[in-house]
């Protein structure tokens, strides 16, 4: 069987998901939908596809399963439309910024038995997952304490942050996600302090650039969150579990793993600068885990419900960053 | 000039002190005091210095300056009385676990002019040192985000526990000095969270065993802390401070650095497995800073003033994880 | 211009490189060709090209470039055979395991004016290119002196061995070609050591299984090459290159980036265990860096001419080995 | 029983010596030689000790062991009289620059059964001596290849090279000393190959500042070494053994370890840049074994023999250099 596909969003998103899909021989791009007829195209004609529409898609029999790279706004509205008709739907994160409405959404899902995988790239990536192993082999024993340290290499523009969410519902919501990976145990509450100390505008929009967070378990196990919107030396990606028996931890990432001696020191290069070339390989790895659950029937993983558990924690951030206290969940 | 000195207290702290007398040649160790005499006598003879009793070191006028290791409950008291004799006191910290005793004998040190210096360690470890360097030439720009890793190979028994003022302050009291030798700004607030996670006795005991801490700042600087009482991988005490033009970082102390390779992977030694191996550089730099301070007439630094702050902020903390707020300052 | 290519062995190599060719936009697949038709035919479907015969191709207008990736004592006739035929030509190391039949089909090369690529993978490796980037960059003045380690995970079975060369030949080879990309003068001299450390049985067939070699310039520059074929932690392919303003070096490559920690030490995972997982980048990269030649007319490189030096190289090692004196070139 | 010593030569390795002396409670210098009475008296004012001349240490009933730190011209002679008169002796490295004077002295050493022991201080650097125990352990199993990287960071000035005996006996030496101890078998064999980079002035002089050595052993077991007179980055001191199992590193030490991330990348300070500051703590453990040797009547590790085997060694390499075929040993 080859799993027939549709992508909805001929973004840069789309592009790299258009090759995971081209690079699995058990699958088959077989529409494109965009807006803008001219991406759509280029995808297309790369991919042996045609370019269609949302109500084409839908009413397509041969199509098996939809990716949705569209704007965030319309994630709800198609997941519903998708799962309804019957498609396997990969979404990017998130399902929605507002709760009540990703609830909605998730009900639909659970109605229709639609098989929903969110875009939580990074629990695909190989080295995240390599530290998932450790701590699934017992190696550390215990988890206690996870500490993410996650800082963007320059801010967004302002026009982008006024409708993101803000930088708990853009930003963080991944290591939310990743601390729950890790963690082995629900969060119970959260804590979050935020504050602007890279652009004035960023606060002038109503948002932070700088925040910590502390997350703790019901058992007493803590994760601690550190994002900046700014980080000189490129995209600072680490995670670390502390246990029982020991750690782990995931390195940054670099393009190339040379070092300079001089009479200055010892250099290495700056890390990757762009989010995309950092997560090359979760990206194609995450379409992979999908196309894997579309041929043998498994339960899609992360689930629109875990979307929904991130959001929850990212709102309860916002809360405890103007409120100053600790927000239970 | 020699600075002559007497040593108070001849345990395993004061031993190590003495050593550092005894390799500076502008200071001379003339007196030790012990409960214990045969400790005292150990220490003495080494270094050609007499036993002595704290009434014959404060009227002793050829002794310029003491230095106290005595238990922490004689500290306040000690301090008041060398310094109403017009010695020089570098003090183990704390100056007290209660923050009115603490007071109330900073009171009597302003009172008397006293030069009293604050037996606060790690700010004297090389490679901390180089940090601070890194920020005062602005390698990193302005200080946003204080990030410090502090992890006991192994919880103390609970018996000290009971005695130790609890996790706070006694062992994070030394990352919130830390954090505000960095930060370059006052701590205005602190969340913190407790757990019991290593071991339960330390629970019957009132204390917990890990803990998280978010220190927040005026302007929103961010100074996060992670500790646990335990870390099978020897003892883990790692800074790292990111700024609006780059980062900089301490690593991790080993006693040899090399690195074995099998079929397993690339091993490298566990770290130091004592406080004392670990500082033994910063311990002799800081009883070098207080001879200087001494010879030279400066003020004392870390001060009796930062131990007080230090102080507070561990009794903020605590207040915190009790309440599950942010307590202000 | 689309650039069609014909692929001339269909083994483990020949698949890699088609897909490299798959990914290239510039280029397509048009015909394979392999003694075992169901292993061309494998390629051929997943690339919609044709199984085709050497006699086929030669004859094919269509066919603007061969990847000749067939047994190595078939190299050199079928260079011979493409050139004539106006083909530009990929080649897979060696030319042929003799200088003399190398120098020939060098000679058909010339005549013909025909364009050779040779199989020096280890070139387009974007971590020793980076080093290379920094030599011609002058980060470290001139260069002085270059060491390279290069250890297989395991040895060949011996039945490759006696058919192989024997490891200057064979696997010195890629390091002599390194030594002349890093060292930018010619080397004047060769000094090498073999033995048998790691299996009796190489000895047996005649070869060696642990060598060390000196390389000397005109000027005195000196390269190093360690050789093993066995390290029990991996595919171990490390440069340094030392210079009169500072040195540059590139590490050994890892399938992931995590460390343990725990009671024994700070574990990191092996490296890579194979040739193919290490170099897949370099692989992609010298396919693409062939195809740029054939589509913008620039000299191939690493040239028919680089393979030839490097084998006179290989063979003046041999020699040095035999006899234990220098070899002059 | 306390070893009395007296230290022949207050230089600037002298006052290391008196200093290890010093902080060792088994021992006590009674007795400072140096031709500069000024620099005799510094450091016997500082130990307790008197200023004499060689005549009266030999005299002397109350000196156990003496300390050479004299010139290298003078280490024959002085080894043969205090050999005569009973003393136990540490001698820094050479005997003397020429084998035969140095293979006269070790058979006056013999005929009195005196304890001598040399200065390869390396041997005792804590991190070289984990690479050793690794070895012993059996963790890397049969040793193989050993790679040596020895690199100054800047020339001597040339007044020195010309009485040096040249790169060989003079830097060489300690690598050729340090492959001896990792190997586990003697050296059959030797080839060298210099040149000068560095410093014209040095090839004037008659020697070399860029070397490079293989070694090799009755079972084939190889060892590298590469050195230079100019590192821009400190004190490069660095070595490898791969074995059987695996291969342990030492890698170079730093005098603070932190490292500095910005928009150029990551950079660690340079090296030590001076070879006291290096080997500090194998400067102080050297003289704790002779003493421990003095106190238990162990025999002398490394011993006179062992530096004349070195120092033919780097008469092997020289001839080699010059020749250019390996030198038989």
């Amino acid at each position: 069987m080859v799993t027939r596909l549709a992508l909805l969003g001929a973004g840069r998103i789309g592009k790299v998901h258009a090759k995971a899909i081209a690079s699995d021989p058990r699958a088959k791009l077989v529409a494109v939908v965009d807006a803008m007829e001219a991406a759509a195209k280029a995808i297309a004609d790369e991919a042996g596809a045609e370019v269609s529409t949302i109500d084409a898609v839908l009413a397509n029999k041969d199509v098996d399963a939809v990716i949705i790279c569209t704007p965030t706004n319309t994630h709800a509205d198609l997941i519903e439309k998708f799962a309804r008709a019957g498609k396997a739907i990969f979404c990017e994160k998130p399902i929605d910024l507002d709760v009540a409405r990703a609830q909605a959404c998730i009900d639909v899902v659970k109605e229709t038995g639609a098989k929903v995988m969110l875009g939580f790239n990074r629990r695909f990536d190989p080295h995240f997952q390599a530290v998932r192993k450790e701590i699934d082999k017992g190696s550390i024993g215990k988890v206690e304490m996870v500490t993410i340290t996650s800082r963007d290499p320059g801010a967004p523009p302002v026009e982008y942050i006024k409708v993101s969410g803000g930088i708990f519902r853009d930003m963080t919501i991944h290591d939310l996600d990743m601390a729950r990976f890790l963690l082995g145990e629900e969060i119970k509450s959260v804590f979050a302090t935020g504050a602007v100390l890279v652009d004035p505008k960023i606060g002038e929009a109503g948002d932070y650039d700088s925040a910590s967070l502390i997350l703790t378990t019901a058992s007493g196990r803590q994760a601690v969150i550190s994002n900046s919107r700014r980080a000189t030396y490129g995209y600072d990606q680490r995670i670390e579990v502390h246990g029982s028996l020991g750690s782990v931890a995931a390195e940054n990432q670099r393009p190339v793993s040379i070092e300079v001696a001089n009479k200055d020191g010892y250099t290495r290069p700056p890390l990757h600068d762009f989010f995309m070339t950092r997560y090359t390989e979760a990206y194609a790895a995450e379409i992979k885990a999908f196309i894997d659950t579309v041929e043998n029937g498994a339960a899609a993983s992360p689930s629109a419900e875990d979307g929904l558990i991130a959001l929850k924690l990212a709102d309860a951030a916002l809360k405890s960053a103007q409120t100053g206290a600790a927000v239970a969940l």
